[in-house]
């Protein structure tokens, strides 16, 4: 089979990390969406391309499994992979290595096509998906939805932010990798001082835009190695995720 | 006259622009300090050594110029030199140029060494300064003051902001680019599309701290050309600023 894998080198920065000299989740998020434009850049499949066609690729859903968390100052590789594609739903992989090769995180991602005007999902167009390297697939994954919050459960937090204009990224959306920010944010210091973040499944439900606000909603269980997030406007429920951690 | 400038190159990733695609004021800033940090770990005068003697360097006041914000995708060189000190101040200048060698931005840059026990200034070790080639001189900049605000202005914008838990960067303060993120974004999205950042005068009077809730303030000038900014909580200031404009 092809090697369809597309990498590059980072060098984490001072500003991509938290106090503890750690990445931010929301940076490694950047960073696996910088390694997944550049590949389409060498495509010459850029995100303008697309655009000029009325189409955006939209991310509806993150799996992703942390092993170490890298520090600032670590040379990264980035790595990429368009795995497969169905009518509707195409699926990405992403690796983050360290410079011993070892991997630190995985990301697998689910993408849908949308078309600008209507703001709706769209059957994918497979000329914008096979130079990838991508597959056509029938089969449809059954990825696990976020647990979610129930009226049933007691919020331990809540915190509502207010959508920035530098929230907007030059692809005229919410930079996905805000919402982590968002989600994690709500969370205690104490909390993201003492844990590590191992597991998290995101889905995104709703668009977010500039001007909105929103409520950051968390709930802990299992003694604090598990939560689930929300993130809503009202009652209308824009995210959803769920995060397993362990003790650091 | 000796040569103590320090460069290197920085390719401006997408997640470091807005949403015109050009680089924003926080990222830029962001930049400069990576260089100035990358120098000081050059000459073996780390953050982490500075702190282990008790002691850190804070900015108290940025003299910006912006000739033209970079693009994301362009490849810049940063360059930074100490220039000069005297017994509380050192001067520190950066430099933003693009790939054909043009000046995008230049920066002055006032800082003082604050012991990290009494969080106040104290004066300046020539042994932390001088290795950078900074000369000591008597002389005291008598850089302007931001005009600020006065109760006889009628402010123009208004908005709040919490300190948030990534607010904090490595060096376990609240990054002071995010200050740019506060002041700017309380200004609209039409004036932040429709206007470029020409000269912005910045001052840091207190230390901002996690969980703060800070309040954004704007007056607009000379007919949207010139912006008076404070950042206060309750009737305190702990940031001002002016910025010059010109119309896009």
């Amino acid at each position: 089979m092809e090697d369809n894998k597309f990498s590059e080198t980072h060098r984490a920065v001072y500003y991509e990390g938290d106090k503890s000299g750690r990445v931010t989740m929301a940076m490694l998020i950047n960073m696996i969406i910088l390694v997944s434009t550049d590949q389409s850049d060498h495509l010459g499949l850029t995100e303008k391309h697309l655009s000029d066609l009325g189409f955006g690729w939209v991310i509806t859903q993150y799996l992703i499994d942390v092993e170490r968390m890298p520090h600032i100052d670590e040379k990264l590789t980035l790595t990429t992979e368009a795995v497969s594609y169905n009518r509707f739903f195409c699926y990405r992989d992403f690796w983050v290595h360290d410079e011993e090769g070892n991997e630190c995180a995985r990301v697998h991602a689910v993408l849908v096509l949308m078309d600008h005007e209507t703001r709706k999902m769209v059957r994918v167009l497979p000329e914008v998906i096979e130079p990838f390297g991508a597959e056509y697939t029938r089969r449809i994954e059954r990825l696990e939805n976020p647990v979610g919050i129930s009226d049933e459960d007691t919020v331990d937090f809540k915190k509502s932010y207010d959508v920035r204009f530098f929230d907007i990224d030059p692809n005229q959306h919410v930079n996905n990798s805000r919402y982590f920010d968002w989600l994690l944010d709500s969370l205690t210091e104490e909390f993201l001082m003492s844990h590590n973040l191992k597991h998290m499944n995101i889905k995104y439900e709703k668009e977010i835009h500039y001007g909105h606000k929103i409520d950051s909603i968390v709930v802990i269980k299992n003694e604090g190695l598990l939560t689930h997030h929300q993130i809503k406007i009202g009652d209308d429920v824009y995210c959803e995720a769920d995060c397993e951690w362990t003790e650091r």
